[in-house]
């Protein structure tokens, strides 16, 4: 057996079945996001490194494949992320004064996978809106979200609730100096894992240590976690600052919403949420299908994705990656085989233009070529196409 | 302005009208395959260069772009071409005896583009059979390309036929011993440019020389493009050879069979037509639009593609790059701005039941977020949903 077939771990190809899936999912969700007025666009995987990776933090650059482009000698990368290069296309490209709603899909590379199971080449979905600083986008993009999922088929949605501003209104309302970056990442890092060992710590020394309710009140934000009852709690035991109010009204507001829309939702709150926080700068979302301890979908706000290119808009989207959804569909619903109608391959122009027809009509017609009448059909021909009197006319098998 | 929006030379976004387009082939083209019975496969952006190139010739090396990864020290390329992948997917993975179709869509790169006005990331769509070495095959997938083409809403198609066999058989049938693969590059490389001058060359030096008929033949060769007649005349001059025979005779039962399934295409032949020869093994074609001098569409027989996987199976399939596609077309068709529905925002639970419904029939529906009511509109709102005797209802605008 040779190697050459061999392909890089974390890296793989999809199949017939699964690659059904995976399209019917692409479709479903760009005609969710153009139902809700998202014009899709198309961005490169290569650019020039500093294009796809400014302001975008160190996480990002690891994860980038980077490459030379022979035609000017200088760095590229194949994007790990489309979401910067969304912001590029609404602050140079389209240039709008107006709001802008825009979705992409396509694949993205990563050098390393982000999880010991993960892909290295998502297939990377998302929908974003510019230019509207209210929490009436934010709504708007959580419910696409919610519906894209549903349409995808899965039922038993749990979305959670978070806000970046509350981390930033703890510290400011602990009335530390600025924290450097090294452990404002660490702080980050420490909530999203709840590791209240590594917040322990940390508040035991450098900046942190000079305001002594620190420790406290960090591990009581890796806490709130849970239903509504959580908002209530936070206003009690969370210092008190404009970030921290201006964040769990907004968050009030939104699972109202969100409730309201969607009766069925399960709507909870994980206040130290931060995964991926580089870009985000105000409410976050992640959905999670039942049973399931990965989100499918994270979203949020990141008025500041686009400042970089010179464009300090709003913005507020989500990302999926198709490929998994497609996975966590067939483990609950198997795998659907397509029905086709079979036909004999033969000169009869009434033959052809029988099939012709029957493919008009939206049918798979699968032709047996000479010698292949024994194959196994992966298709499953539940039909025939037979001459029966003289006429061509599809019968059951 | 900061040059960090600055895309690499033939490296371009794809904008929301354009990009709907390509979407909209993308589905136009999947479901055509669908429809003949190709399954879809997605094989990998990235593979092991030895995987990706084996096989394939020194020009897709050229063309492919190299990375380290990271996870094992190897060498990898990202795909130039997804047709030697698929290949490798029908001897490995499927492995099946029986007649497998297989279909797919998707970006590859190329490390320079393969024109001056060609973009280094084509958007490349195919079909393949593999299993069957019979003309129905061949005959099979130039149908299903045709029918993509027009199902696009291309008219005006002109296919021109070929057979790498024919060049092969002259050789053959000229006497010649087996020429080095320098000199046979050479000679393919100037019968596709119809560069009579380097023909008459080659002829004067090397292996060719001990033919006296050399130049002349293959020089004729490049005159034999046409219509029908090229075939009676390419059967009186060319040497004969069994090659050059079984060619031509395929190629004449090709024609009258695509010219029985469409009436009004325009059949014709250049029998000196070898691009891209380094897979193709048998028939060739090429797909035209009128008044367009690049093809849309090539395809062909190539069976000895899988052999590099330990599988010799016949093979036989076309590629086209969608964005060429959709720029075609968009400058014959101009761009459609699809049609929506205004609805205001509101926390009315009645009005987002309206939009829900709306959208739920398959409407657009953008929303004008709070602020947005004078922006300008990409969607063309022809209807708003409007609040009349309490009820919320679409009416005209």
């Amino acid at each position: 057996m040779s190697s050459a077939w061999l392909l890089p771990e974390h890296i793989a190809d999809v199949l017939p079945a699964q690659a059904r899936r995976v399209e019917e999912l692409r479709r479903v969700w760009l005609d969710a996001a153009r139902g809700y007025g998202y014009e899709l666009v198309m961005p490169p995987l290569l650019e020039h490194l500093d294009s796809l990776l400014s302001g975008t933090g160190h996480a990002l650059d690891l994860k980038t494949f980077k490459l030379v482009d022979q035609l000017s000698g200088r760095t590229l990368g194949v994007r790990a992320d489309a979401t910067p290069q969304v912001a590029r296309i609404d602050a140079h490209l389209l240039n709008r004064e107006s709001l802008t709603r825009l979705c992409y899909c396509g694949p993205v590379l990563h050098t390393r996978p982000a999880s010991p199971q993960a892909s290295r080449e998502p297939l990377q979905l998302g929908a974003e809106i510019y230019g509207h600083a209210g929490l009436e986008a934010d709504l708007e993009v959580t419910e696409l979200a919610l519906e894209g999922l549903q349409a995808s088929g899965l039922c038993g949605l749990v979305i959670d609730l978070a806000d970046v501003r509350l981390v930033e209104g703890v510290l400011a309302g602990l009335g530390l100096p600025e924290l450097d970056e090294a452990t404002h990442t660490a702080v980050v890092t420490a909530l999203t894992a709840k590791d209240v060992g590594a917040l322990r710590e940390l508040a035991a020394q450098g900046a942190l240590a000079s305001a002594p309710r620190a420790a406290e009140v960090l591990v009581t934000l890796t806490t709130l976690y849970g239903d509504d009852a959580i908002l209530a709690q936070a206003r009690a035991v969370l210092p008190s600052h404009p970030l921290v109010a201006s964040a769990l009204d907004d968050l009030a507001w939104l699972s109202a919403q969100l409730r309201q829309a969607q009766p069925g939702l399960r709507v909870g709150f994980d206040l130290s949420d931060l995964s991926g926080y580089a870009y985000y700068s105000g409410t976050r979302f992640a959905i999670y299908a039942e049973g399931l301890a990965d989100a499918l979908v994270r979203g949020g706000r990141y008025d500041e994705v686009g400042a970089v290119f010179g464009r300090r808009r709003p913005a507020v989207g989500f990302s999926l990656d198709l490929k998994i959804l497609a996975e966590v569909l067939a483990s609950r619903q198997g795998l659907a085989v397509r029905a086709a109608v079979r036909a004999p391959w033969g000169e009869d122009p009434a033959l052809r233009q029988a099939v012709r027809a029957l493919r008009g009509q939206g049918h798979t017609v699968v032709c047996v070529l000479p010698g292949h009448e024994h194959d196994v059909q992966e298709f499953d021909c539940d039909r025939e196409l037979a001459q029966i009197d003289g006429r061509w006319q599809v019968r059951a098998l």
